[in-house]
């Protein structure tokens, strides 16, 4: 694959994976304190890994789950937060300043704080009540914290009595990261072929429902926009019939995150449509990838993750095919504002 | 001004305030039943127009509130929703697909449901337990909607201990049509220049938090893409700086609803950015409008009304300098999906 390397890659998810001990005893003592519901705070791309657990908390769960921006979140006032919140709170470089921020503020509260984050000594880290330290490259960070938050989340919800199978599920991530691969290795073509025919595409449609969504709307915020400055609408697949459609033509790029939770027959009316009116249809279908090991029950649960690291690969050849570094900013981390 | 009626306009805004003893009524039994969560459901337009309330609910009050997408909503299973809560539904013709389903999905489960609508006799309000009907033109539904949500939701948080104020607040509203009509004149050549200025414009950013964003996000997808097939990115002000900012150049367009909640921060933060790097800056700022007997603890609530009666200008003014009628639609209600 280019410019991947699978040890590096084996090694983050691997890592991510061996807290599996560390998570179960935070969860613990977080049940030990006692809460009454859970805030997911973060900023870009980090509340956006949020979105897909916000969903399957509240589809599986009966803790409140609420996603929330940072910058936002400490100006709102939210009634529902109160010292008797669990908060888990991310950003890769531990340094995101709107979420520390809200670190601070939360804690200021005396809610329970747990900090997903790539590093120790970081103000993330050094902030919070847990914090749950894995270095991750930019690339597979997605895939870390999702990891990371399947393990934590799910542990959560078992312990509330809303997930039995933990145990299974749990043993069946440690698989994951080498499907993840093969994934990613039956994707390679086509994602070459992505970028061949549409290095030059001005603007993308990306949508996607339930636990896609987030991935949907961080894939064309986070890459698409910030990483490549192509422009682009995310848009959830239950609302593009209530506004977006009428944009599309012939000529129109529409990529299509398919996944398999509760929500899919709301992206196959969107493929239905997409397939009539446009020549330009991408469909990314976690479907299409075995995934062998992981039972049917909790393939639903896994699409958020097979669609970020399929993404991931799309990215690695639109920098490629368009000459366009991942890395460059106009102004993130290089102006003042 | 161009096209416009205020006679229509005073009739419909009139007749959703001549609902409020009817709405209190409403929400007398409501409470008589009991209800633990409030949930808004819609589609586009409809559950755009109940962000601002689930933010200003959240905010303000301890009953929990969840504005849903009403097609994703009933295939989710959210397990907050419960023959406890009190659901509000939203459909202007009352015969929108999603939002009809979603009122059976939830009068199944048994929760006691509230239809807002335009008309009897449609499927919503022969659904609902009750309607709420008030007669609106399209350009007009928002505001009419948005009356009858202060009335209802700031009623329902009233009884539940936590707004003292509301008789002074719904006393205000009585004016409030007026002052937005003064707000309107105010604004309209400034709407016009907008549309002179853009009328060839092929994409805008469209910017808010708090209760703006809901305007945002539905000026963007039922406006700019539906009516007049522009392409837009909707952001919120606290995630601009996550993605969305890295294509701002010279010459983007980017347009800012600036409300006055305790959002306000995150408007101006993006506001000093794009004033730097863009010379097609438009900010539409509530504060600029006096909305003289509104009392100071109050405008912050208001901020949506204003800025969505101010975008209805705009969107005249585009039509007309555009030569692209407001009603054309290439696909909603014109082919099957």
């Amino acid at each position: 694959m280019l410019n991947f390397s699978r040890e590096k890659y084996l090694k983050v998810t691997g890592g991510a994976l061996e807290l599996r001990e560390e998570i179960e005893r935070v969860v613990d003592k977080v049940y030990e304190k006692g809460f009454k519901n859970i805030f997911l705070i973060g900023s870009g791309g980090a509340v956006a890994t949020f979105y897909p657990f916000e969903f399957m908390i509240n589809s599986t769960s009966t803790i409140p789950a609420y996603a929330e921006i940072a910058a936002e979140f400490v100006l709102q006032n939210h009634k529902q937060f109160s010292a008797e919140s669990l908060v888990i709170l991310s950003s890769l470089s531990g340094t995101t300043q709107e979420t520390v921020a809200a670190a601070k503020y939360c804690k200021g509260i005396g809610a329970t704080t747990i900090g997903l984050t790539g590093e120790y000594n970081k103000p993330l880290a050094d902030t919070v009540d847990f914090p749950i330290v894995n270095f991750a490259e930019n690339d597979f960070a997605s895939d870390s914290n999702q990891l990371i938050l399947y393990l934590l989340t799910f542990k959560l919800m078992n312990k509330n009595g809303d997930f039995p199978n933990f145990e299974a599920f749990a043993g069946q991530l440690e698989v994951l990261p080498e499907k993840l691969l093969d994934a990613k290795e039956q994707f390679e073509a086509k994602a070459e072929e992505f970028a061949v025919a549409f290095k030059d595409e001005p603007y993308h449609m990306v949508v996607g429902s339930g636990n896609t969504w987030g991935r949907a709307y961080s894939y064309a915020m986070c890459v698409l926009e910030e990483m490549q400055w192509i422009k682009t609408k995310s848009i959830h697949a239950a609302e593009f019939f209530h506004g977006t459609l009428e944009l599309v033509e012939e000529g129109t790029s529409v990529i299509l995150l398919k996944g398999e939770d509760e929500t899919r027959p709301l992206m196959e009316r969107v493929e239905q449509f997409a397939e009539k009116y446009t020549k330009k249809l991408t469909v990314l279908d976690t479907k299409d990838y075995e995934l062998e090991g992981i039972s049917e029950e909790f393939r639903k649960y896994l699409s958020s993750i097979v669609t970020s690291t399929l993404l991931q690969r799309l990215s690695v050849h639109l920098e490629d095919k368009r000459n366009h570094s991942l890395e460059i900013r106009r102004y993130y981390r290089t102006v003042a504002y």
